[in-house]
């Protein structure tokens, strides 16, 4: 144990994902079990700059693990882009006493730790908070597996009136430039077709495969689109053109949007939060700093920040195969 | 008991709703129940001018009282609203020794089976199955509480999200003319304006609510918006728009869409379902036709079609003062 | 408006139930709109005696009606059934200024009231908050709506196995005497046989409905059984008789207990709690006092809380003949 | 690709999980997909003695993805441990021109597999279904991610109640003689303290763990107990001894029991089921036989089905220490 660190900053930065709150009563739990003190740092970076801080018992996290959201607030902060004010942030943690923070968030709030680290030789532990599950060094980010039950739940109320009327639907869904909420959700929910930015077949292929859906008998169809996809039309410029060109199709459209952020987060999530969040303040105890805790292999691994920030998520190929076996 | 009713029909018609297969499976059953027999009539109007019929006993309809959507599909039928349409629907009907049949759907649906009755003397009887709750004769058509519920819990995920980050959505949600699902799930979830058909209050007033929420310490703002709103400006432009005029708020839009109609029934659904195919086949029995079933008062009510058809539904007064009250 | 009340206490008292937070809130936010002090007592009547209050304004219930459980705490108190205890709880208000309070509750904490209105001619109104919907004078409790949705959502997962592995279940649900859970959610969820206390068919009737199910060629059976049922058998005494009776039946048990009473509130609760606060705080305001809010009609009614406490409720006849026709 | 494999059965046997029926739906597909016949054997093995056996196509298996239970019900044939048993059902199987099977079920179904194929040198295939995760050769059993989120939202809404009234509850979970259900709903939960099969800690450290958490100010109390935990009593004594000990506790108990084993599967579950589908199908086409397809660290792995039988599972350490963590 390392007896330099006698107070630990926790926040929560960028898009909110389902288990942040669990993986903040994780933190603030494991600093209270090892008699750390630990201070909730509010509003992200930006509360960091402005000294936004709270100081959290292991009571101030009671009823928090099954809750949506983050009862820290999150943001996403210019001014902690600019060596101002990461100076004034470093003023207000010296100030405040904190030793060391750990950040919940996603890519960018990495990057953001990083180099806060480089410039102050401050200790950092970066947890992977995202449903997008676009992060390097970890299986699985917080909120990935809540958001996909919740894209599946929200589809199959879609498919029962898709499959009343004989619909086609797309359904756009959120994953920024990764199809693993697409894919993923896509085979849980039965889609017929999935469109996902790794793999870009083309319009003509998405018609064959509508065509194939309704020559096999299939009553309904359910098409997943990534936000992130390439095939370079809109879920709304997708509809018209199928309609053009499948005048039999009645087609609809939908977009899930924000529900997938929010919501109680799975059990999945939540235990995965406990972990992460005793491993990133008990690394920080050991004097390890600028590393991302994360999941590989259903064990809690460490990467360094530099690294979970550069790498890339890659799309499991099997799945692709799996998707398309599927839709026999 | 009428003794010249020997075999009914039942179909599902126009846009689908949870409830409908639990009015299904009570047709079906009170048939048997009666030692009447069953005919399901698929595709609506469209499969009834087709003679797509099929022969239910009381297993047909086994697991299917928790099922969203309809297992007669539904369809809306162009041809039904042409008298050569009726004639051929009659036909097949005659043919098949359908002696009445019972209509599970909205206005549309009830229009048709109004003029058909009128024509041929046939006997009908309609159950409102719509989520939008916009039928004169009942209180509570079938798959608006689920409707309802559905919107409530999708409302708070993206309140968790809102709340995390100090934004403010848009909501649009589903009930053609009537703000009734807007304005129940909106008070259900807590937003802080609602705007609904019945009541345009203007832009100005929109920002005023806004402006007190936001001065009030309120962290984040839902304003639940029916489709048939009469503001004038899509939930699009109203975020642009309040962007333009509160830059302070960070807006975010999200069309619930289709998911509003889908969904394993709640409780009351499901039991108002098994009410109304109750009366609906015991009515017909007794010699009644071309009634809607409803429930008024927590009694199940039979209302001429015709009234049905014609009379208005009226957003409760009180409610919208509560909805007020409720957002101080 | 009464001049006198300027403040006015509200608690929640017995059993809790979901939508007790949102009538908390529309207390709360009621008095807030028209300019009332608002005090919460914790811990029901217990709370009072102790003088546990806290000043609430509408941010004090930011966020909570979505939310199980009740965020004043309940418990039951002996202490309050005393005339020493009713002395130091009228003292306690008094000394806090409190002009009238709203006890949120069932029976017993109405007789509290009531009584303590007559001994100190002090102002209190009721709320029927339980989830058993036993309660004269409103045609839903606060919770009942919540709970039924639970407890048709937990039988459905139980048919899952039940029709997997071709069994009989019992299912014995909450309800205290009354058996408007089990009817009800026994139909909503299918069930083969209900077994309530305000009809008792007696052993034998379970038999014959039993093999009548298994006759008609259903794959699997359930049983729902109020708690409060006159069979004269638990249910795991029923599931040793059936067994012994019917071997060729592999029967499971299985007893919901309080999850019944938790969960978030479905929109018709929230709703309702919503309507409920408003009119006790503004009946209050009116100079009324010692009636209980409820709904009858769908419209809020006043009734003597003398009334509500000494009033039984009834099941609906209509609900057990479809009951039976539903088992067909 | 073998060419002697041209159909091939599927099944499921034993308790039954979520996921089941997606696996079904894979294996069938699957075949489809490599122009090889599928036969539904009903019943397990019973039905496989009995010749209770369908063809299946792929759209015999439509809209089941996400539904709970098996379309081709399972159940214990005591008769297939008997050689006479498995001499039928070999004869039922060759009459059926059926060239393997791939059996979706637990320990006791792999070992009627295993039996079977040692005997008549029949290809089968295993794919882990049951909620218990205790199964050897796979991280995830089939249900068992379903099971985790069913527990944690049924304990949610105990502890709404729990904390409304600072009770302490006992709550009963599946999970046979191994404690991943409980240890890691537990956590997910907040469970205060968690027994399992896996470490008995005895009743006196229980004691201890609940005057723990009354002194650290807790305001109720969940003691999640795993069917198969050693400590001796049952929940129903745990509740009587701790009354006796701690009088100052008002203590519950609620036996989840069934309910665990129905429900939609997860995204999890659901995608997990058409991974193992898919390869359980092409791995006897690739001539493999005798094996269990699982998943290790993220990818589909086939495991010899005699040490998927005889090997033991594992709790991870780690969780315990987490779990203790978290309740500081």
């Amino acid at each position: 144990m390392s007896l330099n660190i006698k107070k630990i900053g926790v926040l929560t930065s960028g898009g909110d994902s389902p288990g942040m709150n669990a993986a903040i009563r994780s933190v603030v739990r494991t600093c209270a079990f090892h008699n750390i003190e630990c201070i909730g740092i509010y509003r992200g970076y930006q509360g960091m700059i402005e000294g936004d801080f709270k100081e959290m018992g292991p009571r101030s996290v009671n009823n928090i693990v099954n809750k949506g959201g983050t009862i820290l607030k999150s943001a996403r902060s210019v001014e902690f882009r600019t060596a101002e004010g990461r100076k004034k942030a470093y003023e207000k943690l010296t100030q405040a006493g904190i030793d060391a923070f750990v950040v919940i968030g996603g890519d960018g709030s990495f990057t953001g730790a990083e180099i806060f680290n480089k410039e102050y030789k401050f200790p950092v532990m970066g947890i992977p908070g995202t449903i997008d599950n676009d992060i390097y060094g970890t299986t699985h980010t917080l909120g990935y597996d809540t958001a996909l039950n919740t894209v599946v739940e929200v589809i199959d109320k879609i498919r029962d009136t898709a499959s009343s009327h004989n619909r086609l639907f797309f359904v756009e869904v959120m994953g920024r430039d990764a199809g693993h909420i697409a894919l993923n959700a896509g085979i849980g929910a039965g889609a017929e077709e999935i469109l996902i930015p790794e793999e870009d077949l083309g319009l003509e292929r998405l018609l064959e495969s509508l065509r194939k859906s309704k020559a096999s008998g299939k009553s309904s169809s359910i098409v997943v689109v990534s936000e992130g996809d390439k095939i370079g039309k809109s879920v709304f410029e997708l509809k018209d053109y199928v309609e053009e060109h499948m005048p039999e199709y009645d087609v609809r459209v939908s977009v899930l949007g924000h529900m997938q952020r929010g919501g109680s987060p799975s059990c999945f999530d939540r235990v995965l939060a406990s972990r992460l969040g005793v491993k990133a303040v008990e690394s920080i105890l050991e004097g390890k700093s600028n590393y991302m805790v994360g999941i590989i292999n259903d064990k809690i691994a460490l990467t360094p920040l530099e690294q979970a920030i550069k790498g890339e998520t890659e799309i499991d190929l099997e799945l692709l195969r799996v998707s398309d076996i599927m839709t026999t």
